[in-house]
Order: structure tokens, then C-alpha cells, then sequence
């Protein structure tokens, strides 16, 4: 299927557009405007104006980075949250991942990636000033940071770690280990070794 | 990822859009409306112009039934296609699928399916009637039957030969056979036994 042929151009068009999307390609994007055509006409109008409306209206919460509706997102202008911890995640799509545990009541900040040569990704890309601003601002008690555990976000932890270790602030991370409902003859060496080296009581195994 | 919880609402929205798409769900929703976020808002725009535009502006063209910008569509309005054979398909996709060949000059009647009981779909769904009108009013000497070989396929295919029989029209369908490329192995016993049946003179390999 190298040159299609479409009998409408207005269905070329649409075709065009969602192969667009990441991980969609021209049958894909066929099928999806297909499906469209099926449905009614308000309906299209409003899928169509949702992704507008996003794109034009959505903003970076001022104090988070996070996607937000208005100058400051849910999470920030909550006042049950424990504004003193901040959770630093990469992504809008981790602070999602963080919310679903329920586990987890302090506020977010997100980067915007990790630092990354290889990409061309430096420190300056990312919003570890404004980050640095909150902590000096005062009423910031714990950060977490919450990045991948791949050499990218050891690097980032460790930039932000020399960024922040001069403030009275308690820097921690995620806790690293086996994960739960694996059997250990498939968890790697690596993460077995240091679960090991960072066992922890009995008692914690239950909940603080 | 039973209850997502999204930082925006706008965002919210717009992967519940995407999710109602065929075969994407609210994970490939969501990497879509970021997608969508890093993109200039023009180009945003225009997707999401493009698909209002494709469901309020397309057209079946009053001939052939397929999708089309005009009230006729390119195929048919084409004077150098051969206006006496119709080629008879499912679907707009199909149209695609023949149209990719570059073997057909002629135009195309589109059925908007098959007779199938199972899904409630009788011969008054499909445009068996604008058929026989075209076939009726003369200047037609050849219809190709060219649906799915199910069982769907051939019950249409002996309803519109039923009804077409008595005019002075051919009436033939798709070759079938050994797919190219295939080894005989490999080809199901109901292909292979037709194939020998209609086994066709060597001369006629080489092509017409």
C-alpha cells in the first residue's frame, strides 16, 4: 500500500491527519475515519473540538508543571494536601500513575523529562530552578524523587540531590525492590542485591 | 486503570474522545492527547478541522455509492473509465483494494455489505435496487461480483445474480485459485480442489 488511492479528498485528508498520531498508520487511520463517517455529525463535531479546545486552552500549572485548566491544577489548590512534601516526577503521565496508588497526599512537581546527553536533554531543559525556588521559598519539608530507575534518572536524582542538599530539606526516593506478586527466581540480580543490602523490619512489612 | 484520575478536565475529555476511536483504548487515548499538547496549535487545529469537515462534507456518490467530495464521484466522472462494467463491492475499502491493483478501468457499485441473517442485515440494506436501476437503464454489458468468498459473499452474490439474470448483462465474479507467491503445501484443500477444477490454459499465465 505505497500510493493510495482515496475517491474523496476530504477522506485523504482525515486519513493524513491521524496518521499523525503516534502509532498509527494509514490503514489504522483509514479505519478510524471510516468510523467516524458512521457516527452523527455532533458527535464528530464535538471529538473534533475537544482536541482543539485542548490544545489551545490546556496551561502548565505555575507551581507544578502540571497539566492544568486554570493557573494553578487541582492538586496545588487543594487545601487537604500536605504542601510541604513535593513528589518530583518526570512526566504529566507519572503524577497520574502516583495519584491512582491513593497512596500518596503531598503535592508534584514535574520536570519535564531526565537529563539525557544522548538526547540533548541538560539540566536547563528541565524545571529544576523553579524547583529550587520552592524549596527556597521555605515551607517544603521532604522531596521524593520519583524518577525511572534508569541511568538517566539516577543522573537527574543525583543533579538535583547536589541542587538541594545545602536547604533543610529531607531528600528521599522511591523504595527499590522486589516487586509485589514476583517470584524471586525471575526478579534480576541487580534489584534482588540491593533488596537484600535495603531489607527492612519485619514490623514495616505490614504498614506504618 | 479502572478510575484515572486527570489533573484536567480538557485533557479528560479529550481521551475519553479518542477512546471511543476502534481499537484504542484510554492508555493509547492518553499518549495521543499529549501528543496532541506538543504539537503547534495550528496543526491542532486543522485535525481536528479536517475530521469535522470529512463528516459534515462527504458525500456517496449517486452513482456508485462511494464516498466522494461531489455529488459524483472521481471515478465516475472520469470519461476515460469503461462506463459499461461494474465492478460490485462491500465497501469504500474494497473500492481502495481494487483501485491498488491498477488492473481495473472500469467503475464501481458499492453495496454497503453483504446479506448476512446473523447481523440483521437483509437485501433492502444494501443497494441492490440503484443497481439494477443502472443495469436497467442500458449501457451496462458486465458485472463483476467482487465480495468476500464467505459464505455471506456468495448468498449476495446468488441474490443479485438472481436478480440481474434476465437482463442482457455477463455476469462474472473474482478468480479464485492458489494465491501468488503461495506453495501448494501451504494452500487449504477447497482453494486447491477449485483451482484444478478451473484449472485455466497455460497461454492465459502469461496474461491476456
Amino acid at each position: 500500500m505505497n500510493q493510495q488511492s482515496y475517491s474523496s479528498k476530504l477522506l485523504e485528508n482525515a486519513v493524513n491527519e491521524f496518521s499523525k498520531l503516534p502509532g498509527v498508520g494509514k490503514k489504522t487511520a483509514l479505519r478510524m475515519s471510516l468510523f467516524l463517517l458512521k457516527q452523527d455529525a455532533e458527535s464528530v463535531r464535538q471529538f473534533g473540538e475537544s482536541l482543539i479546545k485542548l490544545r489551545n486552552e490546556v496551561v502548565y500549572c505555575k507551581h507544578c508543571m502540571n497539566l492544568s485548566d486554570a493557573e494553578e491544577c487541582e492538586i496545588c489548590s487543594n487545601p487537604r494536601r500536605d504542601h510541604s512534601l513535593i513528589c518530583v516526577v518526570e512526566s504529566v503521565r507519572d503524577v497520574m500513575s502516583v495519584e491512582n496508588t491513593m497512596q500518596y497526599q503531598g503535592v508534584y512537581h514535574v520536570l519535564g523529562g531526565v537529563i539525557s546527553p544522548m538526547d540533548g536533554v541538560g539540566p536547563s531543559d528541565l524545571t529544576v530552578e523553579t524547583l529550587e525556588n520552592r524549596v527556597r521559598e521555605g515551607n517544603v519539608s521532604e522531596i521524593i524523587l520519583a524518577l525511572s530507575t534508569t541511568m538517566e534518572g539516577d543522573t537527574t536524582n543525583f543533579y538535583i540531590y547536589r541542587r538541594l542538599k545545602d536547604f533543610p530539606v529531607k531528600i528521599s526516593t522511591l523504595a527499590r525492590g522486589v516487586s509485589i506478586g514476583d517470584e524471586l527466581e525471575y526478579a534480576d540480580q541487580i534489584t534482588l542485591g540491593r533488596s537484600i543490602i535495603n531489607r527492612q523490619p519485619f514490623e514495616q512489612f505490614f504498614g506504618k
